[in-house]
């Protein structure tokens, strides 16, 4: 099993004003293709502290993936670190020029003083071209092990890792061994009821497949991870233990996908040719939001309605206004018209709808923050739930916007 | 300056499968109050990895910061770790069954095996109560140096980090030195270029105020930062940088807030009493969701439409059919009756409306990955403008929402 670090820099990520999302799609693709993932280290753009994460990298990992720090501006130090490091001299590359004067045709935009600094690069690495940007990826080779930098803003990262690192890692290493996930959606449990359920299961586990515990957004998610020399044999080992896991739970497992929920429903929906639309009140778009993320959505979201006041519920959404003053907002007839509502006006075959008190405000003794109704409707079948989620705004909306979709899965697959 | 390293465990953050949002949430409210965050270092649910961490981290800091695997099930770790690493055993604590105890009915549950084991704590430290969960906060001391464990769960960490932990670490070091940031959003720049605007500036600074430049979305985020022990001249100083800057690229700074824009567009919509509607395509709910997570923006907030289909931009947001068929749906008209159409149907008084080619299919010569039409409307005031992002869809939704709260803050202060 090849072992990787990944090792961030800039000060924006050590005072907060930038969330570091590269490392986690990082990761996610090493362990496809079997590298193992162990530490992540961030530092700032500091010389000592950069050198010393390089020296600690090199001695507990074959691989350290390093982001950050080499854009053109002077704060970024990390391409001078790194010739200090592997005593490099910067040397003019003719080639990166080239590739820095492409990318700055295609932003419209004239070569600078800065960006043409850009082309130095160390003279005993291997310079990788990056398509996306101006900052150059850097290949060093040392006793064996390896080190990449590459630029953190993230599709740049994303282009160079996969059309590039990636495959050069694997070449570099032919990984025998094999990491192995399986992923199961479950509800109705807490982390506590679904660990003693599982006990008996979990203490017969053999030891290179462990069970861990995800609880979030109003579902858990409970990962198997198997690793392995003989990829065979672990994946035979994966499918036994998989299935006495389902024996254990299986009308609680919602998905069995290792993806999020909206991506389950996105291949579902494109399979059965099914369009969708939403109406969002205490979602307030994020369930939208999900699914436009997702390229080529188009072929079935139609569109949504945030219904943030009364008004838009019934002026776009056609919900009846004495329902609204008699039941309230956060109501089963409300949510239900919503859902129907939403329907109509997308022409859609499927519609998810949210109404509820996410937080921190607006609780009342009778509906207390963390009330929420959901409504799902596919052809002729409508299915309203009320839900009680926490006290807190962020996760109220990530829970209705899961539970959502989990609902719409579910009266999908028991009608079809 | 007191240093701080946070360290976060769990298996789920080195295999991809969670993004850490929690470490710079702690930056941003540790550096608030004087404390540097310095060292951010993620390992697995691995007894000699944490152990490596913790000693790593007491060598070089005076505060280390600990998230995560403290649930109640068998994959998590730390706190047989702690005990290690103290030379701690577990007690029975009886203030801690209470507490466990509220939180379990508080979710309507029942106390069980597992969750009653959370009341084991390690006999040499002190205990901070978790009102939002069932894992106990624990403080360790050594040597002037703290240790402090908590739960990985968002809401329950910045409840126990906001009540709890930095008061208590504020006690325990009475800070004499400052942390100052400025922030200066800058439009119509290329990182490169700024740098050269400001090479002058940038050599001119005294050494203990740093400039640091974050390209993000379609703005560049201009970031001073001042580290010093006298608090009150350090602000006179950052003053003064500050004018100096201003001058330097005054009609370029969108706003000062050292926030993100719909922060600054809450407190400013708030203030002058104005209501706000958008009218998505590109963006498809993120800009809605932008707003929407902010507590208490249903005051301002009146709702919006994700248009994803030609039909919806006619029909919920009365778009001529003819435009979009003669101009495209990604054109001028169409994105100025959006406006409008959003002012309309949700009675506000202001909006914003986006359409564009997110990529990565639907581009055109004419209109290639990236073209986007943005609109936004003030009182009588409408202002469209199309702009060339990237050829990434993340980047370009992202870029877009920027955009269009730019040109809105822009659109309120030229016509107030």
């Amino acid at each position: 099993m090849v072992k990787v670090e990944i090792i961030t820099i800039g000060d924006e990520l050590l005072i907060g004003q930038v969330v570091d999302t590269n490392s986690s799609w990082m990761s996610q693709q090493l362990n496809k293709v079997g590298f193992d993932v162990q530490y992540k280290t961030t530092v700032g753009d500091v010389e000592s502290d950069i050198l010393d994460a390089f020296e600690r990298a090199f001695s507990r990992v074959s691989v350290v993936l390093v982001t950050g720090g080499i854009g053109p501006t002077k704060d970024d130090i990390t391409k001078h670190t790194l010739c200090r490091f592997f005593n490099a001299r910067l040397v003019f590359d003719l080639q990166t020029l080239k590739t820095v004067e492409n990318v700055m045709a295609g932003l419209h935009r004239d070569l600078n003083e800065l960006t043409r600094n850009q082309a130095y690069v160390p003279d005993n690495c291997t310079v990788i071209q990056n398509k996306a940007g101006t900052a150059p990826v850097t290949w060093f080779e040392r006793n064996g092990k390896i080190l990449v930098s590459m630029p953190g803003v993230p599709y740049e990262m994303k282009a160079a890792m996969s059309n590039d690192i990636i495959p050069r890692l694997q070449a570099f290493f032919p990984v025998s061994a094999a990491i192995l996930h399986r992923t199961f959606w479950v509800k109705n449990y807490s982390e506590s009821l679904l660990s003693m359920q599982l006990e008996t299961f979990e203490c017969a586990l053999p030891d290179f497949i462990k069970l861990a515990y995800l609880p979030t957004s109003g579902l858990i998610r409970l990962r198997l991870t198997g690793k392995s020399d003989n990829e065979e044999s672990l994946a035979g080992e994966m499918q036994k233990q998989r299935d006495k896991l389902w024996n254990l739970l299986q009308n609680d497992i919602v998905s069995e996908a290792d993806e999020d929920l909206e991506i389950t429903l996105d291949k579902l929906l494109r399979e059965k040719g099914l369009t969708l639309s939403v109406a969002e009140s205490c979602t307030g778009g994020k369930l939208a939001g999900l699914f436009t993320a997702i390229p080529g959505c188009s072929r079935y979201f139609k569109g949504g309605v945030v219904s943030y006041s009364n008004e838009a519920k019934r002026d776009v959404l056609g919900v009846n206004f004495s329902d609204i003053e008699e039941h309230g907002a956060v109501s089963r007839p409300v949510v239900e018209q919503m859902a129907w509502g939403a329907r109509k006006i997308f022409h859609s075959d499927c519609s998810i709808a949210t109404t509820g008190i996410a937080g921190p405000d607006g609780g009342t003794p009778g509906k207390p923050v963390g009330t929420v109704w959901i409504a799902v409707s596919y052809n002729d079948k409508l299915h309203a739930q009320k839900f009680h989620f926490s006290q807190n705004r962020e996760s109220n909306i990530l829970r209705a916007c899961n539970t959502g979709m989990q609902l719409l899965l579910e009266i999908i697959f028991s009608h079809q």
